[in-house]
């Protein structure tokens, strides 16, 4: 059985971390950190785990997580994973981190929309750790870095046509909606329930959501060229998923049959996309507390463009989910061990 | 005191005017129709309305609604609109009618989206019931064709730009959500609380909407040029609003400032606009049970782009207190006349 | 106009104390405070009131408010009200206080469940503000301790009741469940949108509430004997509402006729108690926004149980529309004024 | 692998089956029968099965299942289980049958209830599938009855009582609290999501709702003598989960421990009951699509009360997933085969 650390076990990821490892095959959970939560056990913070586990929160330090684990996941916020990663990998520790900290390639990007980056010599060899893009790169390595939830949505609803000269890349218009959970745990005024629930709002308006680089990183190095994009995300109340509406305007005269080509041949063979058939669409509900993400095509005739529809659970396929994903592959288990319930409706 | 009859008085929208105009100091409510539920107290059918009416729905005819009342609210679907509007106007009743039915200029259009037009000689007169664009047309309409709740959303948002030049109006793209009163009171499986709560998702995707003629002729005339639109409504777990994001290039160097003055000039004085200064964002909870429409200006920098959010109550702006704001300017009430509630929150 | 202010503005019973005094034909809001908002407008605190108060949040001191109000409206947390009511009213002024400072007769009671008493002599001279019972005393009353919610829904339900000889005292049993505005506005992980959400659970299980003393001094005044009850209060997915389900034995051969007849007798004139006809049962979302208190009557006859049902909007009946009520009898306002508006539904 | 039918695939139930069975290592669903759907995909009925079963939909006759499976699952209605039921117990099959038909042992209190009974016959060999009570006679049964939602949370919270001694069994009064997912997927008015959300209401009111003779059966049993109780349904805005609060007057001089060994001597060794620490108190989001049954006991000393809260999901150890452990039990299987994952928060 491979140990596995939580490091940062309280908040929602964490949890969810546990909830699925608990019933991998290959795994075994050794170590769940919180400093909050110091001596209190991961059932009482999170009563749903209640017979699943019996490990208890403590406040470890960088060794004795060394000490107990073969492979780490870093669940806490970004700045904090950048302090820890470095000694986990010099100890011969792999890693899945959570964070934003080794998603952006470009030091300077990285620093521009986040802080200072204190292990900037482990940025190169971090692996994006998006399965269906960099699986065989996953499979050896040391660091992945998990990507954010609207990323995962984004680019796996663009992927395919990056390259394909269909679209028109300047015009890509991202309209995203979350589930509340994406706020995580931390008491806040704004994501109370009296607060969110029979509610919509949008945030982060006009381009300044961190996600954007990210997004911009993974689409650009997929078509070969600076891509810029519209993001907008909202404020959903539910507690899980993601759905993301795209809009592009379509070059030449491809028609929906050549489109859903190009999907079908990079996703075809995925274990955790759905490609839906034409007509069909997605809903945050069809993937509630599974890794699936399911993808729309859909063509605007009146106006020459092109709609895709993603949705994920972002706990999921937008965190946890990938992280086990990215581990799988990294530990030579069956990429969907642990991850096969199907998603949980009504 | 104006008496006052509700046609369809057991939907949402039906509901809506009731609860509205039972606090209106200048009317009074003299029926209430419904096939359904013949004989059957109002407030059985509406049970917040107890001791706020006492109404008793009835199955009337033509002749009868004509009796009792001097305005006529129609809030029955399509088609069933057109086949009493003319009885009730020759019978030199005023008219507000909910329904999609006069609200399309070139019935040839209308036909294409919705069916053939039986009252084809009524659509020029109605009065496309806007008041933030057509105030003074409505003071003296016999018939107002009260708008639909997601172009008043999208309509409201866009009106200060389209003759502007500032914007590049083949860019316009529209995401729409909306709560599930929307989709009215009739029992179907697709709106039951299970399979909406906890959800989210998108339908009628790729311009096959039927509010698209209604949002495009008005923002063609505001322009005076014609305009084709992207727009794509998605279903939100929540009773009462509508939030809509609409993308649009600039042109030129037009700065916010610039953007602000139009709005400014065009809804300063209206009481039912409410402006948001800069970085404020619209939210559904913040209009729920008003009649307002607040709406958000926001640049992208990085893409030219200008970001517009608007949000109403969908059964107040978006229809039975626009009706209401209709009725007042046409009998020559207080244009604010019972729809002074400040909105419910939380 | 009456000059009142609000203390403790930020809270969810402040802005509710706002949003409906600002729409009441005698009142004008002339001071709203918060300490943490100092500066602030109170529309940027609440934003579904923008355009409808123009006040500035202010951290004002007891001279200060007394200097701008005539009638004072405590919204701060018990303990907090204590402090500053008796100035208040030794400057001659009114008070509301919404605290539970003044609610209970027995200063020993009070802080046993609560904390010391800096201002036990005020007490007895409170009147406790449930229009309904002590209607007259409330007219001529300084100082009115403005009614807990769950107490507010309890006593309703049970008084015509208490003096009838038709029920045994000793077998009353509560079960309420209340929406999330309850819990108040300030950040704490146990209300956040994904902790409730979607969920439902009890809290405070065991006699343990401080409610339950406040509830069973009013059972007992009404009784003229001592009452002790089991009150179990849950927490609601909703963000409105408390309703309230009450069991107790039957004593003797009276049947629901008789019990209706009592409750009639005291409720027949009242504005704000809808009794239910036989057979019907109330719901949060028929009350939500509204003053109303809803009650249902059902005889369960195999087991020879009354079952009582009562709804109420918590922050309306349950707080701050029975502080403008009482209000409006301490300044012999019309007693449903600023209180007219029909419940929200859907 | 044991070929499974579900009959009756398209309601909640049924749904949720398929969601079980295609995880579960010994089991393939073989069939899969709807009348409204024939012909129609399961997944595109339930788009979250969406790669989890290619199973179509189809109006299949008895003869038709029987060729097909080796154990049944009924997720039909009462009474049009009893048609078909028989049909399959001759021909060899195990059936699990989640209608009320066969659960009720007395006949003419079945039929008092629901309606006449035309396999009667059959209903002394039923055996009541309520696992941790019936585990012996489960193993060796041909049909089981598999137990009702509010039965299954009430039955598992005052078993270890009933016998005891301890409490008055006449003073047991139950207030439930149900997801929306209980009341089917059946189009009607009253569980729109319109109707439902942000609400709350009692239904039923008055020992009328038809699980009361299934309740009272099994306590009677438990406890050896004829045991009537009160009981009040409400729904709640959710879709998943029952909450059960129960009150009984304790006898004597028992305390909490001597209580909790009872519990403990009966539920220690349950799989998928658990039983809360004191002071720990269970949430319906906390059991949201396992199979557990959260149990919790208080004391209020006060009135010398128990008060027992009992927390399922409703679908799973309510229906399907207790249907699956029946299944397990009926075959030899793990008992926890298929039913391993852990509950989904938030």
């Amino acid at each position: 059985m491979l140990r596995a650390a939580i490091v940062g076990a309280s908040g929602y990821t964490g949890g969810e971390l546990a909830r699925l490892l608990c019933i991998h095959p290959s795994v075994t959970i050794t170590a769940a950190t919180s400093r909050q939560y110091d001596g209190k056990p991961l059932a009482r913070i999170f009563p749903h785990l209640r017979d699943r586990t019996d490990l208890t929160c403590r406040n470890l330090g960088v060794d004795e997580i060394i000490d107990l684990a073969d492979l780490i996941f870093c669940a806490v916020p970004h700045k904090t994973a950048m302090d820890v990663v470095p000694s986990f990998l010099k100890a011969g520790k792999k890693v899945v981190d959570l964070s934003a900290d080794f998603r952006i390639k470009d030091v300077t990007v990285y620093e521009q929309w986040y802080q200072p980056h204190s292990a900037a010599d482990l940025v190169e060899e971090a692996v994006y750790g998006l399965p269906e893009i960099f699986r065989e790169e996953i499979r050896t390595a040391r660091l992945v870095a998990n990507p954010g939830c609207y990323p995962t949505s984004i680019t796996l609803g663009l992927a395919p046509l990056m390259k394909s000269g269909l679209i028109d890349p300047a015009t890509i218009i991202i309209d995203s909606k979350s589930g509340t959970s994406g706020a995580g745990r931390a008491a806040q005024v704004g994501t109370l329930f009296c607060e969110v629930t029979d509610g919509f709002r949008p945030y982060k308006v006009g381009g300044v959501h961190r996600h954007i680089p990210e997004i911009e990183q993974n689409l650009s190095a997929l078509a070969g060229e600076p891509i810029t994009v519209s993001f907008t995300p909202h404020l959903l109340p539910i507690s899980r998923g993601i759905l993301t509406t795209i809009y592009t305007d379509l070059k030449g005269q491809a028609g929906l049959a050549e489109i859903y080509a190009l999907y079908e041949q990079m996703f075809g063979e995925e274990l955790f996309v759905r490609l839906l058939e034409p007509g069909s669409l997605p809903a945050t509900q069809h993937v509630r507390g599974s890794n699936y993400c399911d993808i729309s095509l859909n063509l605007d005739e009146r106006t020459g463009r092109l709609i895709i529809v993603s949705a994920i659970d972002n706990i999921v396929k937008g965190a946890s989910g990938q992280a086990v994903q990215n581990m799988n592959l990294m530990c030579g288990f069956d990429e969907d061990a642990g991850l096969l319930q199907a998603p949980l409706f009504p």
